[in-house]
């Protein structure tokens, strides 16, 4: 058992963070932190916890944060950055499910975020905590950056093409659809329910944060420059990405065995049967991103339809796989449950 | 290890008890059967369970049946009867999901459910499945009639307050509001996504087949006749019911302290702090069941608010608490998961 | 044609009560007013009504509203009261769509609403809007108080059986469920998407604002106390309000006869055949209360299923209505379009 | 006044019909027919039309077709191809929203709707009824093929781009997203309230209907051959389609300009300020086609987001449009109503 603390525990993140950390087996949470909520019972907060984390929230300067083995950081943008020094010095492990080490330039961040990098000489030796990609590297990290939900999506579905080069690089294409928990828990008017239910738009056309994630790895994928158009949708439904992938194929090849190959021992990638349209709640609640790869008649085009569930796979379940991966754990422990269906 | 069969695998119980049993530490899914389905990879129809049931749909009639040591029969109502000698003849446990076995008056049950009971013989050894009622005769069960979905809420709800006398029981009202799940898994276009979704409409308020099995339960708890006024609403949501009970209290008392008190014990009811408004996405994919307590000002009116997954300790859930108690399992093995919020 | 104003166009009813003043016949848009929006081109924050709207929001500081014949108040609460003095003294009519004028006793208002009163003397020349019941004041009135979505929708239902003695009136039952856009446009936690969809809950179990009015009026109807318990729910749902009400009968009466026999005249109020039950969606979008009455076996229950959408009827709707009423028009003037279906 | 008749009205673009031709000044609903409903009321079927259409279905052997001036054919493929003749020949003007008559290949045709053609001769003078293409035809035309919800917004979204010659044609991608309603009403397992709410997915991603409309259409509007890859997703909402369009320009030039100018002097199609983002619900009911045009930077892509009411605009809409145009009325009339929001 380890102990393991979790700095901003009342957000989306945080309480799906909470309901995995709660049922695996070598864990124990020590504490939950939470500014705004402090002394509050994490169960009077989100009554779905009730009977199963009998914490209440502390406020991050009184928690125990440095006596713990690993420390997830499930806040906005530019916390987990204040407490990396401190939690790396004491030897804890810290996992950040927001953006401040994904980026490896820190100007790239700096310009997309709109703040100063408290820590940039840590930015080196942060690993991009995709399993798929880096999973050597996560044994041995000290500091992951955990992906963002679309990048994930968005990568896993282009790997493969783009490591075989089996596509134009210049001219690809991201069509995405989120679910409203996405947006994050807290007060605003754009995702009121009366505001995005029963319709759907796009947003953010003219550039979205996570774009130089994803143009980041796919980049280091292929080590040349990408070129590629990403377009987020809100969409009405509360958890889910529906990425939709398309790239014009530079040659002919059995597109199938090209991803079941590449994603064979992989726990959490699930390459579908040809034909197969997946649909996201295939995956709800669970730590699993699956795939299905289309090559419409007629002209250049490959299709790759990637689902994932935004809360897990592209955030808290891929930080708990992070976590069993650096601490030695079965990578699957606490991650095995089915999606709940319907 | 014991061996279990499911028949009648398709539908939305069905695949929720699969959820619930590939989980389950002490349990082997033998077979799953389905007329319509046989042949078909169960994870072909459900996705979600790719990975966790690696199990073909079997005709009923080649499925292995008789050598399971427990068979769930999660079909519509009328199919568990036709199996059920023959599995209780080869000393297995029979747990049913439908209505087959739930009312002790065969007259009673062949005027609502329209067909004549093949085994009215075995209705005197079935056990009602309501665990907090019924738990000891649970124990020693072989063929178990698992409660309905509106039937578990309603009379966790009531059974504090009719059982110590507190209301008038000849005025009793139910109004409970449903997710679509509750109708099933099948072609019918009353429950399409355009004619539900965004609606919201009372059904079957002339009299509805959960009505005399409530009535059956509370007035087995206080001895006599029982008038409830039960009025089910069809709501737009996937699972979830929310029972809102009304009754006239005769005395007043102690309301908070009478439910906690029945309660104290049970792990699968939750009695929430006094001014609770449970949201039954606390309970979505958990087999609880939460209640609150509210005695507005002025009049004798009291209020109970009851939630649970009509899927879970409405259904799939309910029938594993079952399997667990009558095979001497630990209660909540294979049920622990918290509820998946948001 | 006439001058209308609308102060606080911002809201859900703000911009309800456009559409609708937009295709009236009878009407000009003269202003609408918003502090916060002040500048802003109405079709810019509601896409919705480009080509139908060309306005922009003004401060009310400076809007012509005493220049109008009519204006509208679709603000929150307390806002109205603010305006009024200087408008009817400037031989504005005026139709409150907050809580401003609905109360008699400004004690009660007070209590309720957590402010002074800021016109306590205009309480008693303020009309309560609802036509089925003061349609003869209504048409004399310069103050118009418009109902509640809620009251709107309870008294419709239980004015039949309280104006004819029909029912205890001790035990009157309220069960009502509401979508999201009746807690109005604004930032708020607990109306966010992925805090309210696929969930329902009950709330303000303890004490709702309605409660009073709703009190008020079926006290106004049959002259002596009512005894109400009012349970409003949160459903996932963007627009509509069912009100299913229980009371008990005190004798064997036609009851369909009766309701029939109330709305008769009514162009707005819609008896459903024997045995129907209506959903909320035959209203959206419609100035129209459905009404089906229910008389389930056993006991003395009656039933009443009310539907309406909250946002027409129980809002922005009724108040054009009683402009129709006030200004002399054809009471349907404007009103006249059908719910939109699915 | 006009006489009009619908054949097969219980369907969704049926419903919708008549909830526009009852409020439509110049037009009399004289009958509806529909095979399975014949003698029900329609405001039986449809209780939101009560007051509204005081008719009742007609089998179609027995409705008075051939007496209207105008019939709408609302039926699924291949039934208004067996009335064209006999309407044609009686002078009656027949606008079909079915894909009878929208290719003008029939080996397409009979290729893509497996079924032989019933009257092939009548394909030449059948008119497309874009209007924002066919204008001058549909004012002549006796027989009118309504266009396809899908083809509508990606033809509208394309042509300034096609005919302009500012893009590659062959490798244009349409990444579209439409509402549930589009899948009309009907009993289907795929499309129940429990198989897509919270969830959505990618289909027909081999080959869709809709595609070889669209790109008939395009190619008309080029002169030459288009690549087109076309990706419809069904998202858990009612009405609306979104499409996501995305081409490779081929020269710098100033797109919101000639998106204005192709659409400036359009009633219906309403092009959004530069950095727009149209949701669905901003169109939901009303007859108008919305779109922003986006040049993200970097790459050549630029991104088209278009919105309509698949209901409305993207078939009962449009087709009452095309009734104007071909009876001489004015183009909007009875087309006027603001769109549904929230």
């Amino acid at each position: 058992m380890i102990r393991v603390g979790v700095i901003g525990g009342t957000g989306y993140t945080g309480v799906e963070l909470l309901r995995l950390l709660a049922a695996h087996p070598q864990v124990e949470i020590a504490c939950v932190t939470s500014r705004g909520e402090a002394g509050t019972a994490v169960a009077d907060l989100f009554p779905s916890l009730r009977g199963h984390v009998p914490l209440r929230f502390e406020d991050p300067s009184e928690a125990s944060l440095t006596q713990c083995d690993v420390v997830f950081s499930a806040t906005p943008n530019g916390v987990a950055m204040q407490h990396a020094r401190a939690l790396l010095a004491a030897g804890v492990k810290l996992i950040d499910l927001a953006a401040d080490f994904r980026l490896r330039d820190v100007r790239v961040w700096e310009q997309w975020y709109g703040q100063e990098h408290a820590c940039p000489e840590l930015l080196e030796q942060a690993v991009y905590g995709l399993p798929e990609v880096h999973r050597a590297q996560i044994r041995d990290a000290v500091l992951i950056a955990n992906p963002g939900c679309y990048p994930t999506a968005v990568q896993l579905g282009f790997l493969p093409l783009i490591e075989n080069d089996l596509v134009e690089r210049t001219s690809l294409i991201a069509d995405a659809k989120s679910g409203v928990s996405g947006a994050g828990r807290k007060e605003s008017l754009g995702t009121q329910f009366s505001e995005v239910s029963d319709s759907l738009k796009a947003y953010a056309v003219g550039g979205h944060r996570h774009l130089p994630e994803i143009q980041q790895g796919l980049e280091a994928a292929c080590g040349g420059p990408v070129g590629l158009t990403f377009v987020p949708h809100l969409t009405p439904m509360v958890r889910g990405i529906h990425a939709t992938l398309y790239a014009q194929l530079k040659r002919q090849v059995d597109l199938q065995a090209v991803f079941e190959e590449r994603y064979r021992d992989e726990p959490f990638v699930d390459v579908l049967p040809p034909g197969s349209h997946p649909d996201t709640r295939s995956v709800r609640g669970a730590n699993v991103c699956r795939i299905a790869c289309h090559r419409p008649p007629h002209g250049n085009t490959v299709v790759v339809l990637v689902v994932e569930d935004n809360l897990v796979k592209g955030a808290a379940g891929q930080a708990v796989q992070n976590m069993n991966i650096a601490c030695g754990f079965e990578e699957v422990a606490g991650l095995e449950g089915a999606a709940l269906l319907p």
